[in-house]
């Protein structure tokens, strides 16, 4: 019998039925996330759009004759906890998310939306300064928060402020970037430092002190992507290093895009003290959070004047090639170690870090 | 000194500070909720979009030459507790409510995203039920959910699960509804019966019984206002009586146009088991909100063509016009009360039913 059996496409619903309620991992980023979208929410919404699985969606809109606007739509649900970390707080936070998931599509971030779900008992003074951060978000991205909700819970059952926000950017003609579209040979780049805002959370969450404050990295990428495709408009995937990390972006892009993948551990910029912190509380980097990073694959000819581009944008100063797309082990991601071996480097399995935004 | 004293234009900083933190209040679509937008949201966000008030924003795209699409776009958060009530449920309500905020911009409902923040142990079952409703609802109102993220808060820090639905929508060319449309001499119309849906909310929280269950009146109103539209293109205010209800509609349509509304409550059509719960609770049903139901304002000319075409529509069945729009006490509503008198309908000041929507 056994040899009857196929298991091509198959899909298991078990990794659920282990969970007879929703834990905390089920927000992480990672397998436990992807088994519940995967499970719960995709047969029902089974449609082409939601199939995409880009950081944000491509809606193509009939205007006029022989005519299509190519819009991007995203939403983001922030519930990072503190409201205010190192570098950044939640307002800034949630304008940041959905502008970078909407320039993930080579869009040009236009306008957001905001609800705002508060806890009866926040100062509101404290509401008046995360406004303030969401403005001056919107003013640097360069967007207009055009529409916007308040609903109000009663204590205990909120945790201060949630905000969602959604976005929608225009996507200029002839970008093509698709988490699908890595092609062997292609150049893997990362734009900078990783790992910065899931330990500034971290460090404030347990106390933690260093020499330097570690900062979230929490900024607006449409200004580097923009910058980066007017010097290569044949940019292939674009994708930010949020929940999950780089590991995280690096197998969904295998996955996706049906190819391997090979890094370098050594060529990742980690800053000193992220590295030493995660030593500590037993992190890998590559599996935490950014806010302010992006992972590109880009034609392997078109790698120099990218990262020349990079560098002169100040969220692009420290950019690297890591690694490279390959034909071998497709939907798998190999690390190249210190010491001359090589890794698997896996989904995260379940919460590293729980609402890291 | 006095005669030198100006109000015109002018808005006091004072009703915030009544407050130094957030109550329930602030999410009642009453006044409080209005100081909070107009006093501490508004300032930060100054910009021509948001300032059109009304339940979506219309956004103009440029679309080639000479060429523009104008969309509707719009955001509802969704706390309402419980989370499934006679009637309907908050994954339905959700998607039904974002939708009738674009039909009430005239717009055809097309895309939408969702927003999920799941709290710590719901049952997976339940989650499953009330994401079943989500895509129910989307097929009944003939939008795709495009978009989706999901969060999970630790145990005591949410309530179930809370839903953010954004929405994006086509205006057909000719349609140009808004809150300030409002003219003298137009009639007003409601679409059906009001106080539905808190009273349906209202009942299972204080574990009240009635001779028939009071079901929550949540249903997609754009096949309606599409049929309106076929009939009458001119329309000129469109806005569904959700927080607030019937009275908080009648005051902002009054306010945006700068025009008087009276109406007769006799004419208001209310159920009979609706009214008597009203009563017992001390509630006025003009107050309570509603989910599958709108106020239209429309050119006295067109008034007997619409209400025949909503009659024949299922959510539209007990459409009647209540009253109509006066160049008399702009800003102002008066209702004719069933003893021959009038009285003046106010915005309601803080909350009515808590997490209602």
């Amino acid at each position: 019998m056994k040899k009857d059996l196929n298991f091509g496409g198959w899909s298991c619903p078990l990794p659920l039925s282990n969970y007879p309620t929703i834990v905390l991992g089920h927000g992480s980023g990672g397998k436990m996330m992807a088994d519940l979208i995967q499970h719960l929410f995709a047969p029902q919404f089974n449609n082409e759009m939601l199939a995409q699985m880009g950081d944000s969606t491509i809606l193509k809109i009939p205007a006029g004759e022989n005519n299509e606007l190519k819009l991007a739509f995203t939403t983001d649900t922030f519930v990072v906890s503190p409201l205010i970390f190192p570098g950044s707080d939640i307002g800034e936070l949630a304008v940041n998310g959905t502008v970078n998931d909407l320039a993930m599509s080579g869009a040009q971030p236009t306008y957001l939306s905001a609800g705002f779900i508060l806890e009866e008992g926040l100062p509101m003074g404290l509401l008046g300064q995360l406004a303030g951060s969401v403005a001056r978000a919107c003013q640097e991205a360069r967007v207009q928060l055009v529409a916007g909700d308040t609903k109000v819970v009663e204590k205990g059952h909120g945790d201060g402020l949630y905000i969602t926000t959604s976005g929608i950017g225009l996507i200029p003609p002839g970008v093509n970037i698709a988490p699908n579209q890595a092609r062997p040979g292609d150049a893997v780049i990362v734009s900078g430092t990783i790992g910065d805002h899931g330990i500034a959370i971290m460090s404030v969450r347990e106390g933690l002190e260093f020499e330097t404050v570690i900062e979230s990295d929490s900024a607006p990428l449409n200004g580097l992507v923009e910058q980066m495709l007017a010097v290569a408009p044949d940019i292939h995937c674009l994708r930010d290093a949020t929940r999950g990390g780089l590991a995280a972006v690096l197998n969904e892009l295998a996955k996706a895009s049906d190819v391997g993948i090979v890094f370098d551990e050594r060529m990742v910029p980690v800053r000193p003290e992220v590295q030493a912190a995660c030593e500590m509380l037993g992190f890998d980097p590559f599996y935490v959070a950014n806010e302010g990073k992006l992972v590109a694959v880009v034609p392997e000819k078109d790698t120099e004047i990218i990262l020349a581009a990079m560098h002169s944008h100040p969220y692009g100063l420290n950019a690297a090639q890591i690694g490279k797309v390959v034909e071998t082990h497709p939907g798998l991601v190999l690390a190249r170690t210190g010491i001359g071996g090589s890794r698997v480097v896996d989904l995260p399995a379940g919460e590293l870090l729980p609402r890291i935004c």
